[in-house]
């Protein structure tokens, strides 16, 4: 995938930088890491310090000095899930700031315009989010909140157009990165017709790449997997396919089976913080006593700075006490084994093995926590 | 200064790791900054994991993965700063610990224990730390503190050369750094005559080498200087002279023109965290407005990792919202600040031109935060 800020190999996966930092990573950490691609989030950086004040900086590579590809969301799923309050009308999403309560308004033209100004390499449609609500007979507010999406892709797609063909147009936008691509989302939840329908609309409106979204939210993993293996194939095939928001580490080679190329999540580092490592076996709770002198390295397989370096026993003590180098040291290990797993899968797709690959990795991971 | 884990380029600071990590700050992080020794606090390590637990896992180096020197404290200044209750007498300091109230018991032989478990390359003599308390006519509470702490360093050295000369005669010591060095302590306060009287008291026991201890405590700046002016020379000029707890950047170059070979203080990692950067020309308070677009380094002048890579309105930005990375990235800029400036000191001296360099500092430094 060639972006303005360089190629990233796929399927890739994208750490994320919620705020404009990989939490408790620096850059040269994920330089380390081979990390190629991060995620920022529109919601958190357009709230603070604002797109404004990041576009008369240059833009967010510049801000956050990542001189790598970086992929904003649209700030939609936030609004559906941290905003203090939200009213949802066809003309956008209005909101309270779940810092200050201030009131905002989110449209797919201004999702636009925001991404525009953060520079990002890829911006995000804005779609509607909504909850895993079990599907009726009719498929009701899935139906509905699909058909949104279409049209605000409509809407969001036309003003990407207008500032992409004449960035000078509107005087209050700075667009600070012009070779930004803009990816559509599928919507339709667990309902196969409706996302079928939403691939052939959205794909008619025509965007760089696809997403599907509204997935990794609640539904078991098996529906996930069927979403994912009705969805992909429909997808163009000259396009990278980005699965929003997930996973664990089986989904990865789980999804890239079933045809995805770009992954986000917050789990290797969110994880990392609460003190889960996770390695080739599955989650390790470092809090765990077993640990307290346990000087063997948190996965005796891996090659992170953390497992070269650190124990099981020293990690456990900085996590009781509440070191942040708990949290970096943890982060690095889950993202080096995020990141590796993919390198692993674009290896073996390369020398024909990814099959094989697959069933070794089932063979000793498990989601359950390591005894 | 050499010692059983390598050679340690003097005059030198020490950044500190309290719980057996600098405060968000990787050990690759250290090796990167040119840290050559850091500093370990037995209080909290004896409480939280445990010297016998760090024995058990081979010492400290082996525990926190740190390859280089590691000079520990006693633990006795941070029983009278931290703990929720002290009872000193002369048997030692009886305390409850600040994290669960337990009760302990610190002696000079207990002291000198923990740290053989811990197995520091230097291991400091346990004292009597008090307030600076008004000097009275006769010197009252502050000759009785230096007495016993001459008392106890007597108690101490004799524990210390017990288990050196037999490491196995304590079967509930594993004694983890058979070459650890022994330090005593010089008190006094700021009365000239008792410092001299602990000197001549405490060289008499005999240490590997010797420390100005009960300064930067509250008194003012000048007096510090006088103290250590006073005290430095009258210590055997083959060994390094450490001043505890020390200080301002400034306080480093006026302390070494004093004859100070060591210095410790969590200053550079603890203002870093509260958002305070430390440069040539004085302290920065990166949350300032002013600093919000600011797309210029904290300290033009300086080479490290912060300043070459982000901009003042970024790192502001990162303290504001409360990312980890701010803790890092800013302590990572003012423990480079302090070593480099040992570097430039010590490179000052050797070309004989450290007056010129102390008079160049106090050109630029202010400690008044930068306007």
């Amino acid at each position: 995938m060639t972006t303005p800020h360089g190629v990233v190999q796929t399927p890739a996966f994208m750490p994320v930088g919620t705020r404009g930092a990989v939490k408790a990573i620096t850059g040269r950490d994920l330089d380390d890491l081979g990390a190629e691609i991060i995620l920022g989030n529109t919601y958190h950086l357009y709230l603070k310090p604002g797109d404004g004040l990041i576009a008369r900086c240059g833009g967010l590579h510049k801000f956050i000095g990542w001189d790598h590809p970086i992929l904003t969301d649209s700030g939609g799923y936030q609004v559906f899930s941290l905003a203090a309050m939200r009213r949802i009308e066809e003309q956008g999403s209005e909101f309270r700031s779940h810092i200050d309560g201030s009131l905002h308004m989110l449209t797919p033209e201004r999702a636009v315009d925001i991404q525009a100004q953060l520079g990002s390499d890829i911006a995000m449609v804005l779609d509607e989010c909504i909850g895993t609500v079990p599907a009726d007979p009719k498929g009701g507010s899935v139906r509905a909140a699909m058909e949104r999406s279409v049209r605000w892709a409509e809407r969001g797609r036309r003003r990407f157009i207008q500032l992409r063909d004449d960035p000078q147009s509107s005087p209050d936008v700075m667009v600070t990165n012009p070779g930004q691509a803009q990816f559509g989302i599928i919507q339709g939840g667990i309902e196969l017709g409706l996302r079928a329908e939403s691939v052939q609309r959205t794909v008619d409106i025509g965007f760089e790449a696809y997403a599907i979204g509204g997935l990794s939210v609640g539904e078991p993993v098996d529906l996930m997997y069927d979403v994912v293996s009705h969805t992909a194939p429909m997808l163009p095939d000259d396009r990278p396919r980005y699965l929003m928001g997930t996973g664990m580490p089986d989904d990865l080679i789980e999804c890239v089976a079933r045809g995805i190329d770009l992954f986000d999540c917050v789990l290797p580092t969110r994880n990392g913080r609460n003190g889960q490592l996770l390695t080739r076996r599955g989650p390790l709770v470092i809090k765990n006593a077993r640990y307290a002198e346990d000087m063997s390295p948190p996965d005796p397989d891996c090659g992170c700075y953390t497992c070269r370096h650190f124990s099981r026993a020293y990690l456990r003590h900085l996590f009781v006490v509440g070191e942040m180098t708990a949290a970096t040291l943890n982060s690095l290990h889950n993202l080096h084994f995020y990141l590796d797993t993919m390198r692993r899968i674009r290896e073996a797709i390369v020398f024909g093995s990814f099959e094989k690959l697959r069933r070794e990795f089932h063979q000793t991971f498990s989601r359950r926590p390591q005894n």
